[in-house]
């Protein structure tokens, strides 16, 4: 989802009255960014609290690619990160995860070896092979093992849309949620629902309800499911002991717009790239006699730190023998602070650009690549900035493109090289950014390896339901990471 | 302003707590539009609740050319023409102007002689000639005399921006509206400030409080005035006898932007254009006891409705001699009602696009020339969408290029041609022009001739401050409207 989604960020349909109203009764972040502008590496970042660049969720295969992990990804999470479940169970706490989970599919990645203790849900996102069955599908899990596969046992309609599976995932966090309030137990539910993820679906009473046609159709179903699960908290009695936070991995794919990809409102670009449109995020906190109703914040806030200001709220310190790129945001949203803090923007390898207060400094710039834009890609439809929105990788490094996102929050006006304020930006920026790379210890790169016979031929619990696959010979190579 | 200027509409800033706060306690219009994506033809076409090709606010010197009433205009409010406080001084009403006339400035075209009983404000907006006294500076008046002029009585220091005059402005209103409750008589208010026009102005206290800059300094005090309007009404007792409505008279002026120009939000191009962000407008309806509070409506609203709409609540018929485009919105706003009706999107001489329900069809696409364009005249900076943001004239008449606006507010993927979807809503579209152009009988038009000897140089009242000018001699031109 992008930042322009949703009817309390301005989105003109205004078909979000759950999540408008859990603004309402929460906390709206205006300023909140994912550490990523792809999947993979921001799941990876919220559950570590580390940069992709430290928790190995890149690649070097090329200079500043957007990687992830696809079915035949030979990496995923190492056991040497710490991730947010794994803490909170020192706490006594019950982990689960429903839904999409993208830290790697093979066995030593599974998200029961690294805290969780129930999972509902895919290794991956729902999409290819599309039951071409000559490839796996992606298995559906119930804790250890596979019950299914999308397309196959799980439909998903690509000629309608149709698709039951936020329904499903809803139901498991109503039974999750009822469960653990009648055990006494405090629990984390990570509900990584995939809807407005093309392939776009929604389930049947929620298709053709929007105006904004399938893809608003699935944003309407995550919004009512998500008033739904508030409600049960609130019946249940627990809303005043249980903090909630909405936001997304990467901003509205623009590729797939307008029939699948939502709105980044006013920002440049989208997911995939390191403009405003890829990483700024729609971002609510919602806790009831805690966080004060009708509140807008405009500290910079980022993905990774929901692991520290949980890791706060379980009454846990972060780990101390790495770096923590996550801050904890409870003074921000009890006293309503502003913690000064720069905001990276990573493509893979490389830091293409930060944010520190209203300025935002591009050391590089990229959308994609000549090649693929003339063959129709295109992460930026309509919006073309000269010298901004480049089709080669143009660097800045000497004399970064400066942008001030209060009185230009569409990157569409850089500042003079010449003027005082960008000398005065800049001075302030260039010590940030030094510090950063002088202390960044890169993490091993997970995602530059691939090989087909490691993709989900054969998960655990295939056969049972006879749907294991026989995987080819195994022949690892550099995966290709166009963009 | 533009439709994202507000916080109500998802600006990241979200500066406006006093407009917010007046949608909340009243109804939010997310597709309301103003009747031409310029300044005098809008505020022609607000006060006679007809379409400025009717009223005759319009050029036919060129095709398709956006015209107003700079100080040179020969033209203005025709007579003929029976405008809104005309109309409510019928049920008893006091009128009062406060700022922007722009119906023309020769003594014909006065105010006092059109309706209103007491004006406080100047003919045109506040730019040129700056200061430079070989041409007259736009004089201010208080009713039927001028009490100075612009730069030189009422300062405005195009420096740092400062200026007073939405103080002023704001003063007035209070007191005239303490005046009207005092001696109990209905008023119409026209509080016609432009202070977000460039050369944009604050006062002092306003200085420096934005984080958008000089534009955003303007936008919150205009902000904070009308919550001071609104709070004054609720302290008089008379709230639940007024209504409100804010609204602007065209897009943000991108061209301006990012230091004098505001946000059209997810729109397409800015001011002077047919595009979205040309002529899609922030509006909010105000009437406690009366508006449910929290409203948000989809009806598609024009500033002609306020014609309209304003005379049923005098208990007034609008004319019946002559075609008006106002539609009533008492119904929407008290009884939740849509009303099935079409947008046109006039530039100039020409019906641009149309809007029915969610698809917009354009007919002409147009956003200036290459010779301006070239120079650096830039209605849509940073947005290009390849055959519709064209820099020549392109007509779409056999073929309109077609959107809907719901899947795609931005403007950027016109819908297939050979689709079934673009057959039947074309189908539809194509009844509803064809009968507004059978229908359609132009008024004369005002905007085509321009002559020197007709500014402002010596305006009644200038005799007692010593300010005439000595005209020179008369020499009508046709005017040039390069776009």
């Amino acid at each position: 989802m992008g930042w322009g989604d949703l009817g309390a960020f301005g989105e003109p349909s205004k078909e979000t009255p759950n999540l408008d109203q859990m603004a309402a009764e929460g906390m709206l972040f205006l300023d909140f960014y994912t550490a990523n502008p792809l999947c993979s590496p921001s799941r990876a970042a919220l559950l570590t609290g580390r940069l992709p660049v430290r928790n190995g969720f890149y690649t070097t295969n090329a200079h500043a690619r957007n990687a992830y992990t696809p079915q035949d990804i030979v990496g995923g999470i190492q056991d040497s990160e710490l991730l947010l479940p794994e803490l909170l169970k020192k706490a006594g706490y019950i982990n689960k995860i429903i839904g999409k989970w993208h830290l790697g599919h093979r066995p030593q990645f599974h998200p029961l070896k690294h805290g969780f203790d129930e999972w509902f849900g895919s290794p991956n996102c729902h999409f290819g092979p599309y039951d071409n069955r000559e490839l796996p599908n992606i298995p559906v899990y119930r804790d250890w093992e596979m019950i299914g596969r999308y397309y196959e046992d799980f439909k998903i309609d690509l000629k309608t849309g149709e698709a039951n599976l936020t329904q499903l995932y809803l139901q498991e966090a109503l039974d999750f949620i009822s469960k653990q309030q009648a055990s006494q137990q405090p629990f984390f539910l990570y509900w990584a629902i995939d809807a407005t993820h093309a392939p776009v679906y929604a389930s049947k009473q929620f298709l053709g309800t929007s105006q904004r046609g399938l893809y608003g159709d699935a944003v309407r179903e995550i919004d009512d499911s998500i008033g739904k699960i508030l409600r049960h908290l609130q019946q249940l009695g627990i809303s005043e002991n249980t903090f909630v936070f909405f936001t997304s991995d990467n901003g509205a794919a623009l590729i797939s717009a307008p029939k699948q990809g939502g709105s980044n409102g006013p920002f440049l670009c989208g997911k995939q790239t390191t403009f405003e449109g890829g990483m700024r995020e729609p971002a609510i906190a919602w806790w009831p006699g805690h966080i004060p109703a009708g509140g807008v914040s405009h500290q910079l806030g980022n993905v990774m730190d929901l692991f520290t200001t949980s890791l706060s709220l379980a009454g846990l310190h972060p780990p101390s023998d790495r770096q923590i790129d996550g801050i904890d945001l409870l003074p921000v949203m009890l006293q309503g602070k502003l913690i000064d803090r720069p905001i990276f923007y990573y493509r893979g390898n490389e830091m293409m650009a930060v944010r520190v207060g209203l300025y935002k400094a591009h050391y590089w710039t990229w959308s994609n690549s000549w090649e693929e834009y003339g063959k129709g890609t295109d992460f930026c439809p309509g919006q073309s900035v000269s010298g901004v929105t480049t089709h080669t990788q143009e660097e800045h490094t000497y004399l970064p493109l400066l942008f001030h996102l209060g009185r230009d929050p569409g990157e569409k006006f850089p500042l003079s090289f010449a003027s005082e304020e960008y000398q005065l930006a800049m001075e302030r920026i260039t010590g940030i950014v030094q510090q950063h790379k002088d202390t960044l210890v890169p993490g091993e790169p997970q995602l530059n390896v691939c090989d087909k016979a490691i993709m989900n031929w054969s998960p655990p619990g295939c056969e049972k339901l006879g749907k294991c696959l026989k995987p080819p010979e195994s022949d690892p190579k550099k995966c290709s990471w166009p963009h």
